[in-house]
Formats: C-alpha cells, sequence, structure tokens
C-alpha cells in the first residue's frame, strides 16, 4: 500500500522524543514541508515545552499518545520496548518507523514482521519500504558499514571466507542522553577506547543478518566501535578482503550508487565535518599497497542521528507516503 | 660500551626542543635525577627562555650547540635532518638517542649503524641499547602496535599468512606544532578522519622491517592511522589471525611481559586518559567471538609523547648511562 | 534609493571568500531564494572550488572579481584593505555590505560614508540602511553588546557616569583561519585566556562611537575579551549600573524589541548552543542582588559568524533590496 | 599547637574521597612524602579498587573510617553532610582540613570554630593555620578571587565605595562527578553559559565576609560565574575602581607576594593551560586606558582542584603539621 495525499500535511507522531533522535526528527519533522507533528511523547519529560525549529513543542506522557491522529509513528522508544508500541500503532491503523533494534534483521522472529528501512541497498528495498506497514530503521553503525560493504557484494568482488574489518568510531550522541558519569564532560574530553569489543555489539547480528540476506555466508566480520570526543558522527574504517586489484577503487561504489541523493562516494578521505547535519553517507575505497592478496580499505561517514537515525527515518516516511525521498532532508 | 657515572649529573643535550617532542624531553630531563641538561637548541626560536619545571630554559641555534659537553644527545630533529648531527655528535664522542625516523629499521642503510630502541622487546634488545652508540628511538605508532604484536610472535600464535589490520587513532601532537590550517582549532574539534591510508604512512616500513628482524616474512600488516580531536595518546586496535582459540587471551602478553615496569596487561579496555603524560603501553587481548578461525583483538594505547617519544628516549638514555631503567619517568 | 527587484534573482558577490565569515556568507547566499552568488574572491585560494549547499564554488582572484555585475557586493577582506575595494565596487554601480571594521564609527573620516548596519537600533537606522550606498556591517563584540545596552539607553536606565563592565567569551572562528601556532588544537583546547585588555581592542571605539550617537557620553565602558576553546559564538557579560531597582529587569529589554525577529529576550541565561548557525541575538538581564546601587546584569550571545558577521550582513542586504529582512536566514 | 614528626610519615585519612577533589586529594597524598593514606571512604563506591600513582586504594564507608588513625582528616563530603565528621573527627583528636563551604567565613556561627586556610593572605593567617585543629579550606572562586583583591586591599588601593566586577570561568570538575544531563559531554562541548547569576552563588557571602574582616565594608562585589568547556581550571576577570593611575599596576602583587611559593605575578596574561595541576595563583594586572577614574584589570587564574581544592589541602595540612608548606605539591 502506497499512501497518496494531496496538499495536506500528513500527521506524524513521535514516541520517545526526549532522546538525542527523537529531538532530531521533531526537529526534522518541524521543518518538513508535507509533514505536521501531531504529537511528541517523552515520559520523563511529560509537560516540558521545548523549542524546536521556530515551534514549540510540548511533551506528553507515552499513554497518553493520539495514536489515532497520526498516519506515520516514529518509534524511538528503548531497544526491548517497542513492540507493543509498534502493535498499538498499527491498531489504530497507523503505519511505523521503528527506529529500536527490536525488529532489525537478527533480532528474532519479530523482525520478520518489518521491512528494513535503508533505501540504497537496492531498487526492491525501496519499493519494500514504500509499501510497507513497518520499517525497521537501521543501526547507526550498520548504515555506515552496510553500505559500504553492499557494492563490492553486488559486484562480487569479496573474497570468499574473508574476514572483514570494521572499526567504527562514533561521537557520544549515540549512546543517548541519559545521565551516566561515564558520559560526562570531564570523562569523555582528551580522551578515545573502544568498548563492546570481541563481536558483542548488538549492531553486530543486524550486519551479518543482512549480508546473509544478501547471500554472503562464508564471510566474518570483526566489528569493533570505538567512543570519540565528539557530539555526532561515525567515522567506519573497512578492510576488506577482495578478489581483485582495482585500478580505481571507487568505481564499484559510484557504479553501485550513479544517482543515489544521500550517497557521497569521494576520492578524499571522508571527514565526519563533511557529513555532521546531514542526512548523507560519505565513502571512498582504496587499494592497500603490497599486500600478497589483494586488499582494500572502504572509509564511510555519517551523521549517527540523521543518516544513521532520525534523517533516514524520514526518508522511509517520505517513501512511504510516496513522496519525493528528499522532501525535508538536509543534504 | 656501558657508561658508568657516580653521584655527577650526566649532561645530555636536546637538538630540536621546540617541537612537542622536544618539549617534553626537556621537561623531562630538568626533573631527572640524574641528568643535567647542557643545552637545548630550536632554530625559529632560539633566544627564547621557556619554563620547563621549575627552571627557566634559553633555546640556542642548532649549529651553536656544545657537543662536546654532552654525554648524551638527543637529536628531535624533523625526519631527513638528523643523520648530519648524528654524525657530528658522535664525532664530538657523545652517544646519541635520535627521534627521528631516518635511523630506523626500514628506512635504508644507515639504519644499520643504530640500536633499534625499543627495550621490551626482549633481553637481548636491552644489552643492545645499553652498549649502543647510536639508538633509534622506535615510532609512536610502532611503539603501540609492535609491543602488542610481539608477544603473539614469541609465543608463535601468529596464523601463517595472516592480514593483521592495525587501526590506530592519534591525538594532534603528533602532528607537531607547525601551524597549518588542518590543526587549527576549528578544523580539529568535533572531527575525525583516516590519513596517510592505503600502507603509506612512513612508520609502515619501520613496522614490517622490525617484524621481519623477528622471523615474520609471511603476514600482511595492514595500516591506517587516524586524527582524533584530543592533544595527546594513540589507541591501536589490532585485529590479528591466530592459530588457536585462547581461553584467556592476555595470557601470552601476561608471559612475555612478567616485570616489565612500562608494560601494563589489563583485562578492561585501555583508554588514553589511563595513560597520558605516563611513559607505559597499556594493553588487553581478547578472541572475536563467532569467527570460523581464530581471531583476536588486541588494543593498545600509549602516550604519544613519552612512552611514544620523549619518554621512551629517556628510558633508552637511561639503560645507555647504566642507571635504574625507570628513573626519572612518570609510570 | 531602495531597489526592487521582482522574481529574479539579485546578483551579489563576495570579495574575500575564503575566511570564516567569507565562507558562511558564501552558503547563506547559496541558499538565499532571492540571491545568486556572482562571484566569489580569495586570492590564496584562487582556482579552488568547495561545496557550498549543494553548489560548488571556485574562487577567483580579486583582482578578477567582475564587479560590475552584482547588485550587492559584500566585502569580507582584512581589515585595512577594503576601503579601495569598497570604492571600487561603488564605481561600477554596486552596493556594499563591508563586513572590516573600516567603515564602522570611530574609525575616522572614512566611517561618515557609511551607514552602521545594525537594524535592531532603531526604526531610522532601518530606514538608513535600506537606503545606503554602503553599510558597515557591525562588529561581533559590539553587535553582542550594543544590542545588549541600547534598551537601557533608550529607556534612560544607565546611571549616569556609570562603570558599564563588559566581558566577553569569544569561539576561535573570531580569529580567522589563518593557521597561527596560538590557533592551533593543542593550544586551544583545554584552554582559557584574557586578550586585547586594558580596552586595547579595535572593537571598543566602534562601542564607544555609538553609545555616543546615542547621547551617551559620561560613562565609562571597559572591555576585555577572552577566547573560549569553542569554534562559534560569543557570550558577553555585562554589568551595568542603573538609576533604579526593576522588579523584572527583562522589561525594557522586551519593551525594545517587541516585534524583531532576530531578537529573543528570555527568562533564563542564554548558552552558545542556543544562537550557533542562527541569526539571532538571545538576552537576558536580571538585577543583581544585595549591591548598594541597583546594578543590572545583561547577557547576550551571538553566532559570531552568522548574526556578529554573515547573518548580518545579508539581513542588511535584504533590507537594500527591499525584501522581507528574514529572508534566507536560518532564526 | 603545632605538630611535629619525625621522620615517620604522617597518618592522614580521606572522608569523601570519590568526587574529583577527593581524587585529588588522595593522588596528592600518595605522592606525598610525608604522609601516608590511613583511609579514604567513599559510600557510594565503597569496596572499589582505584590506582592512585603506583598505588592500589580500595574505599571503604564512611561510617567505618578508623578515625582514631588519622593525625589529619581531609573532609571532602558534600556541602551541608561536613559537620557532624568535623566533630566526630575532632572527637577522636585529629585535626581536620574541611573542604566543604559549612566552616567557612559568611556561612554561620559554625565558621568560628575554623580557621580560613588561605596562608597568602598573610602572616597571622599562617601563624593560625599552623595552630588550628580545623582549617576550611577556601572555595575555589574566592581563592582566585580573594588573592587578586588582597593586595589592593593591603595597599589602600581600593576605591572606596567602588563596585568591584569579578567574572569568573571555571572548568566542568567544579561541578562535581554526580551524573547529571547538563554535565553530559554532548551538553558542554561547543558551548558556554553563566550560572547563578545576580550574586547567588554560594561562595560569594565567602568572599564578603573575608572582605570586611579586612575592613573592606563599603564596596560592592557583582560575581558571576560561567561553566567553561574544559575539565580543570578557573580564571577569574576582575574590574576594580581604584584610588590611583599605577605606572605598573603589577607593583602591589609583587610587593604582597615577595616569597610566596605558590603565587606567580607576571605581565603576560595568565591562561589556564599555566596553571593546571599545579597549586599556584598565577596573575597580572593592569590599568584600563581611557576610563575617567582610575580603574584597574586584575586577571588570575588556579587549577580549581588544586590551588582551588586538594592542593591548598595539603598546603594547609603542611603547615598544620610544621612540615615545609611546599612538600608533595606540584608548583
Amino acid at each position: 500500500m502506497i499512501m497518496h495525499y494531496g496538499v495536506n500535511k500528513i500527521p506524524v507522531g513521535v514516541l520517545g522524543a526526549s532522546g538525542y533522535a527523537g529531538r532530531e526528527l521533531c526537529a526534522l519533522v518541524a521543518q518538513h514541508p508535507r509533514f505536521s507533528l501531531a504529537f511528541a511523547t517523552a515520559n520523563e519529560q511529560r509537560g516540558h515545552t521545548v523549542h524546536v525549529g521556530r515551534q514549540d513543542l510540548t511533551f506528553i506522557a507515552t499513554d497518553d499518545a493520539p495514536l489515532d491522529q497520526a498516519a506515520i509513528v516514529f518509534c524511538a522508544l528503548p531497544h526491548g520496548a517497542s513492540l507493543p508500541w509498534v502493535e498499538r500503532a498499527r491498531a489504530f491503523g497507523a503505519r511505523v518507523v521503528d527506529l529500536s533494534s527490536d525488529l532489525r534483521p537478527g533480532n528474532g522472529e519479530d523482525a520478520r514482521r518489518a521491512v528494513y528501512g535503508m533505501p540504497e541497498l537496492g531498487s526492491t528495498t525501496r519499493a519494500s519500504i514504500q509499501a510497507a506497514e513497518i520499517v525497521a530503521n537501521p543501526g547507526c553503525y550498520p548504515t555506515s558499514i552496510l553500505l559500504a560493504l553492499a557494492p563490492l557484494v553486488s559486484a562480487g568482488l569479496l573474497a570468499p571466507g574473508a574476514t572483514i574489518v570494521a572499526n567504527s568510531a562514533s561521537g557520544v550522541s549515540g549512546a543517548g542522553n541519559s545521565p551516566t558519569r561515564e558520559l560526562l564532560f570531564a570523562e569523555v574530553t582528551e580522551d578515545y577506547r573502544a568498548y563492546a569489543v570481541g563481536n558483542t555489539h548488538r549492531h553486530l547480528k543486524e550486519m551479518t543478518a543482512t549480508l546473509s540476506a544478501f547471500g554472503v555466508d562464508d564471510v566474518d566480520l570483526v566489528f569493533t566501535p570505538h567512543l570519540l570526543p565528539v557530539v555526532r558522527g561515525i567515522l567506519s574504517t573497512i578492510i576488506v578482503p577482495v578478489v581483485a586489484e582495482l585500478i580505481d577503487a571507487t568505481e564499484p561504489f559510484r557504479m553501485a550508487y550513479p544517482n543515489e541523493p544521500f550517497v557521497e562516494v569521494v576520492r578524499e578521505q571522508p571527514r565526519l565535518s563533511d557529513v555532521v547535519h546531514r542526512n548523507v553517507v560519505r565513502m571512498t575505497a582504496t587499494m592497500i599497497a603490497g599486500t600478497r592478496t589483494p586488499t582494500m580499505l572502504v572509509t564511510s561517514a555519517i551523521d549517527n542521528l540523521v543518516k544513521g537515525a532520525a534523517g533516514q527515518a524520514v526518508q522511509n516516511a517520505n517513501l512511504m507516503c510516496g513522496i519525493d525521498e528528499c522532501v525535508g532532508l538536509p543534504a
């Protein structure tokens, strides 16, 4: 089902609006020319009014959300809390973009009920999103890594049995805004460290399940996230054994994303400042010199709150509503 | 030749004292109980007086260095400018610790004239340093990576034909204090990027030559440095194919470094704040879960200006002078 | 003379486009619905192409600027270099917004040729700007301080003979992007200091001349700028002896700026994060408790590159072109 | 009573050791050549072991503190919680350095029981501290401001009826390490704001009471603290009406502190990086040009955790124990 709206604004709601991703969503919706914000919930901050764009926005309790008044519900509740609210919104007829990990590939049976919302993965993906009742919005790390691997998969360039090493570094907004000692300014500034090492991060199974859906089952993916002393942005540095030395390592990426409005294939190294506050993934690739078997370095950068969360959610909602995918999104 | 000094202080000189490493060297020498600073040169800042510890220090031109008055000369001149000064200091009978890359392994014929000064690489290394006339002080990245790989080499754990992936992230002091636009605060803060990608960094050959000297010739090392928005510190995240699943991945490291005063093998992830302003390398290791062939993650952290430069240089000078390796060094 | 344009875009040029203010100007013009960028000059970076919004922009030499092709020329050349270019642009018939200090109040005879472009200073100001051939765009510190003092002046609240103490703290982008050692990341982060103390800052005479133009000649203004480890933003903390204790210290400010689109009078303390990337000044006021004579604290925050430079320049250009003052400006 | 100890180490205890000031205290005690750490309490973190210098330190519950085993007890408990513990420690015969505000000047009757521990305020102060049973360790802001005003008071330079404007900017460690949203990295970095405005900060009465004790009752002190995006350090910018134009504004400061080991009167502007991790106050002064009545700017910098808290506490304890005031303190 692809909905078509005329000139009227499409009412959307946000469940869990006080986190960094939720606030980014509200800001994007506030400036979106085709969406109007029907409600925004935040249990802890209910009754509080915040400025979003040029509007004032008062949070309500999640239990008080008028789910019947939204055509699209963005669910930005914590991981594990999402499913009942997705079902409740569906019962009221709303279509849902869920930003939690609960319905993403690799997260059990419930994931089958949702379409994985990474539009650039291919034309069938886009069509599925357009028709979806529930879209599972991808995780931030998977967005930066899968969009960097997909062109190599589709071009048949991944070396069989390869060990792919993905090192990612993320700004602190990825860890949310609940006050914990380890996220205090004095603990983060001038520091850097790995965490969730040894393939223990929640996002790993989302990536391996998606690769598996592409038919890639014979590779190992080693994923190590790091915490950067910055607010926004993820840079992923990915080492990939490939089947051939390419003269221009960026070619498969330019071939894969010829007209994607939100993918930038470049020749210089992408940096966080290139992508913050923008709904893009920016990437480049180069061959590693002097290795005995062909090895490629792919680096990709996103804003974890935009292309890695709220921006991609709006992009998916645009598709679901049959409007231009780029509307309301900062590129 | 191992020199022995009595209670008198040993006169040392610093060539190239105005860079970050040179200043750190002067500060360490100033508080060193057995060294006295005979001179410090800095062409651009000659005549300038700076406070180092509780002392005032006036830079002189490098050409004016009284090389005959120092038993040890630390040479912290730019890469490429070191060799003639090393020879000149030798002609005056001084022993030299050279902090440039010019005399390190992998940097041509000249490297044979120097002992590579990484004391923790083994007991023969220490003896060689003690007797050396010229010590090539290791690079910052090689210090963090080689000390993390050496225990796996000596334990025979490296998988034959392995591709070792070393991702390192460094604070900006590693790039020196020459004013360039890309090191301005406004260009560095809230940013992060890879550089010298594709195995093009000067430090790569230092690492591969050292591994080769260990007899490790059949592996690929892929090295990607990154620039962090912090002043000091390097964290290296190293993925290593190994020959066996270990129950405790830290064991080979604890075995390799049982009594090293400047190596900390820990169980939690090392972070920059653990090591800044200290002459230590701090590391841990863990097996990657779920890979088809055994794969280990080793992470190591150093202060690039201390264990990665000036501290290690003083450690080497201590050895050369026959005094306790730890004297004057912040652990 | 107020120009009126129809639906066609108004061609504007930027002289000195590679500094932080110049780049911000280009970005604002690129997304401005009524302006088109005729040229952007940058001698050092001529031939370089940069991305501005969704456009590519290639810098030309300033000498090559086609001044006849712009209706409005923004002059963002260094202080002291502006005047000949302003004259040259005028000779071609262009109207000019000059961002240097050369034509501002207090800077000698040349200042008489320009209208001081701070629209919120009063209705006559706005009319003068609309008709101006040359507008001197205010300095960043004066914008934050004068807009905070003007309501007290117009309400007759300044105590006669008062000493007004204005402490301002600015992000490093205010110092430009020429590479100097003191603006390196390693020198700025985790640091803070005063500079240009003792009323020696270039902006002081701009402020005293403007106060004098208001008829305020019997007060002392003590101005101390500071350098913050942030990229953007100025916070001014101003202590003002006043003639009466006010029950609500914000009242004169709300009265003075009832409908100003770019002034926010609030009750909580303004912070840099409230104003960065926005063309607003945000301010509050409170009485100091327990003083023997009535004393007020006014705090005001701006983005030094937007309301303190490029944004205010576009605001002035909007007025000069007879279009809505808010067009193309992020509020 | 001045205690004299021989070569034995003096046992000291720390109540409230897990905050930033408490941890700094433990670190200073750990490296102090004459003190040994008898205990360190931290209710929330009891049982936790931390590394302090080269020692391991396990926190115990405050109720379990063996108060009879310490000659000196440092009390770094929260404001309001200190008094009963000071009394309990006294009952066991320990002398106390209290870091809370509870016993400082201006904080009611209890303050009379303690000596205000700012040694540089004068020779009688030092003698009083040496003999004190209870020392109230000064607040961080008062340390930076009072040491900058005292020379003007003692030289009779303060203008009668003056309004002194003290603007201070502090790093976040001054706000403690309890996790609150407003101290998260993402909320502090790239931001700056005033707080506790209008003379509402707790430290104001400590300053006015101390000035009053000097006989200065006819001035107004306007104090506005600000929050800096740095970890450590306070810079105070103080505007003072004075009775005369001085040719060298630093002279009264050099006269007042001729041999103070922890006061640095300089000519260049002090900056945070000059003082962090050091037990010093660094200051300069200059006359304001062009004012109708003589006005002086004094700027002073301290490390809020060292000279503004733990370092000054150790300095006081040194005096109380009859040992060299400088022992164990980084200058």
